[in-house]
């Protein structure tokens, strides 16, 4: 209940800073006799880590997570799961300009007012170093989410800046530095990152994900519907400034006899929705977008102010991503993958006694206005 | 827990169906002290009630609240507010086709695989009929902000189908039945509604929401973001696809260098953030844009399959709102104010005793990239 | 989160002053498929209902229950249930007394400190008239329990007073107006109370509540143990002072060697632990006992203070029971109840996969040191 | 929400096993500001340790904190604060015994009924090495209760099996093995303790705790009273089977003539209520009693079955507490102070506005039926 907690029976407890001793999360409700060892989470980790292009933060952090608790020869007890990493490139460095004024676009100015007292080392708390916690907790709950109900959750850059990216093939995305599913633009896509950092610049990006095998029936009628979850899951990941379900704000300019996703023997006919029908899954895939905003930390002289009130000009040096939307697919993909399970035990803790009252069709391809195939295609 | 309570610490405990005897919430934590009547609630309701134009459904529904608790001698106690609507014109019609059919873009056949069971009088509880509910809570939460805070939380439709509606003056919002910012423009729109319904059709439009005065430091650093219950609450509405903050999409071709917003002694220089900063006020006025879909209930014959898996026809008549988006806007408004009530509390449980280690600045119009301006203006 | 939400997955809302326009509750969570009617719910009210004998308060309350929502066609639908209780009997007499002062032993003073106002007739808030609401939440409760996994769950007053009353048979309990298991007693009991009438005293009273066919595993290893989440429940009804599992307090004084319940191939061999282990379920009768405070509400004069600080004398008069304990059965029963049903469906959300890892052994009578018989006897 | 976490807005989420690689937990929503060392935590864990005296657990465990969060430069930043305790001494000794059959009094075989596996050794997340989590967490809340509120909270130890007590003075607890006010009884108690263990038997326990200087107002008028979230944060810890509120089961025969505490401008006349009026605090001192059941681990012979149900007879060998109660005196204290912290948020939370409608009055010497003075005497 104090903003660090999430979910509500799969719950993931986050705490560190990012050049504090070490960041983590005890991860509670976590169903017994799941086969879980430190390589599952960390397979997932290495994907999100800094350091492994030339177009991401070249802070050398190997996020080696450790299983403090909650496995027993190999397998989860049920009992709470903490997961600790170890920060290793923490620099002590001079932090004098940093800690009297507030970085435009950061959450300086914000913390002073809420808390009064900062940890201003490289953002502490605020920094998306934290989202490498998300993304191991969230191998855990994809794990569970595949050997359970076969559910895939599999993410993407769909634009990077103005580039769109034209859905070529899963096979493309791990590929390369951005997750773009098209290995034919990626020279493209470093051409312009190069440009962006020549400049001293940085660019905003465009995620995707997608969930397939999801069963119909995961999500709350009112308040905690399946996708005003998701929507919280990814407005909490760092830079975010919108989420769509589906064909998201394309809808604004739709009919309804075109948005309406009709149903026959076969499947549905389209999934214009997203997978979401009144807040609860309908057994199509869940599709999800977001906006990711250009990283605020950027080396050119921007104005602010200081402790007193007195205008300065403030340049952010060090080390960042100019675009933390490079790495933001993984984590996309374990928030999804966080909300998927916490509803999957909701579901069957009030529900499991039904009897479906409809007969179970699937998705047909295309996803509504888009040219993405379904993951199970 | 269970999906029908919003909120921490200033909940709102939603119940109803849309034909059955009553809608109605309990509030929960409200401050005591606040003075309160039946008539600052019912003012926000016929905002929102049906039949207040040809645009919208037909129904009569005068949406009398009555407060059943909570409030003594005009001014609230601190204990439970429990107000209670009852429905008037629920019809008993025949229901032999809807309930052995799934309505497309529905929640039917989510709710039959979710339940087994379900209430399929005019949607039951997945009818807008909900929201009604909301916009009561809201107005408590409204007025306790204003009164507190001197926050003004105001709405307004920036776009209906594909016209767009440049604002011009918030005193033209509450003179038409759009909630338009424009009045010059409102001919064209009732022509356009009239030409969709004489299509048989119905249309989704894009719902924008302004906080003023919202202090600096609500909001919390990771999971329970302003943002990301913003995006929760938004999202929770019916009908809601899309929500943005700030300047939301267009973030994802914009420069770091342009979107980080400027701080100086006479205010921010923009608002690209739309008043957010890692999850927590920065003082800023907040900024929402969502996106509503376009009615599924439309009176054209549309493909579904019946209980028995077998294809079927079927057409949706009865009362409905051929753009849900045009009621929406009180909606959107007492969802804010939900969350920044409960935010506010949170914040002073917390951080009571701090003091700010910033100064205090303003934002300064125009909003990043809109040309609105701000309620203050 | 807010103090009047019971419940974690199966939530009860409730609301109402003992003297305003109703009081009620929303039941969130609740399993679809339910067989449920008003009378359902009235046969467990009238259980607790005001006016059955003289030694109870003599307000007329029929405590009439309508559902409101979440019922279709005499099923529950899985969406929230609304139940409202009109108030019948508020007096709306002369207060000018106790709107001053402070009662002696009741919350008037402690209400005052927490929210500045308060509304003083008949003790708002804190009367023990809220608790018609539990029963009725509770009387839901039950009925999925038994229908469900055939648990049963019965409590009876164990001691009057001074008077402790020997377990007879449950065949008693129905029979008189204090739910003592033994008829032989009630005259001695009845006596005792016009006394006490008489002396113009209250007089305390031990409740037990037995629930038998709990199966094994239900209930949280660290902070939401099965038998805190009882003793939080127990406590929270309105004049308990006490609360014990199991031998409770003369558990002190035991040797190991006693008090733990050794196993059998064919059961347990007592039930010392009240049928909890580490906090889970056992598969043994679940023993709770309580300890209720005489009535605070006296016609004799007593000391207090006015809202000046001046000493003053007070005497109240009005309707009320000489013995809280004596109605208190029902509302043990529903708590109890409510916490059950919360356990089961938090236990098969996380654990609905497992195999047992132990054979499934019964209770064997008697119930460590005391001679109550099993229900299922 | 998942069984680990306590609290509303003050969070403690627990992890661990007795012999896993570590314990520890995570502290959310703590005021920033504070001043916190790992001394200020490690003095209260030492206090709880165990091998101090020959009458407790020989385990070495020297209970090392290490915080890992949450704080900056000396002070708590408002955000998550972990801590760790590294577990020292787990022993991989024989386990074959203990992991196919149940220990009579232990959790076992409700965790195999539960989650189908477990980590048997050493009791795994039921041992009651788990506390020490809640000690560490507990520091934390005292610091603030006491320089924030001036509150103080002591516990001692009432009852040691047949030998009650007599409270002599405050200064006595610190000084001998059993937290016992009273420096004459400790010789009988060793005595009595030596004996015990010679006949390879266990005993159980009453410890006391009082808080003082809690201001009235703390706490919720219904489910979430003051006094329900004590009962539940005592009956949460190993082995509790009862908890009192003030005088607790002596209320049962007490009358309302002598039980409702009068007042008076120089204060309460007595403290019968233990300074809770309605689920309310009243500015009185807190008084809290709980049972502490014999430990189930005992070196003898005892009865139970094994995984295929067959008879067995087990012993449970190594290292153990004859009295689990003789360390829990820090425990209740720590429970006792989360329970407080989160109330103190709660309540300015929801009332930091209000100007209370009555005069503060203290309390007066002697509590209720106790001759326990006041701490503040």
């Amino acid at each position: 209940m104090s903003g660090s907690t999430f979910g509500t029976l799969f719950t993931v407890t986050s705490f560190g800073e990012s050049h504090g001793a070490a960041i983590g999360c005890v991860v509670d409700g976590c169903p017994p006799g799941l086969a879980l060892t430190e390589a599952d989470i960390q397979i997932e980790l290495d994907r999100r880590k800094p350091g492994t292009s030339r177009h991401v933060t070249q802070r050398k952090e190997p996020d080696t997570v450790e299983i403090l608790s909650g496995v027993f020869e190999g397998k989860t007890t049920g009992t709470p799961i903490a997961l600790l990493i170890r920060n290793q490139d923490q620099r002590s460095g001079d932090y004098s300009k940093i800690m009297n004024t507030y970085r435009p676009g950061h959450a300086d100015y914000a913390y002073a007012h809420k808390y009064g007292v900062r940890d201003y080392r490289g953002g502490g708390r605020s920094s998306a170093r934290e989202t490498a916690v998300r993304v191991a907790a969230g191998a855990i709950a994809k794990k569970w989410l595949k050997e359970k109900h076969a559910i895939v959750i599999r993410g993407w850059m769909s634009q990077l800046g103005e580039i769109r990216i034209p859905f070529k093939g899963w096979e493309h995305v791990g590929e390369n530095a951005f997750f773009a599913p098209n290995d034919e633009i990626v020279p493209q896509l470093e051409a312009y990152m190069d440009q962006i950092r020549s400049e001293r610049d940085s660019i905003g990006a465009r995620i995707e994900v997608i969930a397939t095998n999801v069963p119909p029936g995961w999500g709350e009628p009112v308040f905690d519907r399946l996708d005003a979850d998701i929507a919280y899951a990814m407005m909490s990941i760092n830079a975010v400034k919108g989420v769509e379900i589906g064909d998201g704000f394309a809808t604004v300019a739709q009919r309804g006899s075109y948005h309406g996703d009709e149903l026959t023997p076969a499947g549905f006919l389209s999934n214009h929705a997203g997978g979401v029908l009144g807040g609860i899954s309908s057994g199509q895939d869940i599709r999800v977008a977001m906006a990711i905003k250009p990283t605020s930390s950027i080396p050119q002289e921007r104005r602010s102010i200081d402790k007193l009130g007195e205008p300065t000009m403030m340049m952010t040096t060090g080390r960042h991503d100019p675009c933390v939307g490079i790495r933001a697919t993984p984590i996309a993909e374990a928030m999804l993958a966080l909300v998927l399970i916490d509803h999957a035990l909701r579901q069957r803790a009030q529900n499991a006694d039904i009897t479906p009252d409809a007969p179970r069709i699937a998705g047909l391809a295309p996803h509504g206005n888009q040219d993405v195939p379904s993951p199970r295609d």
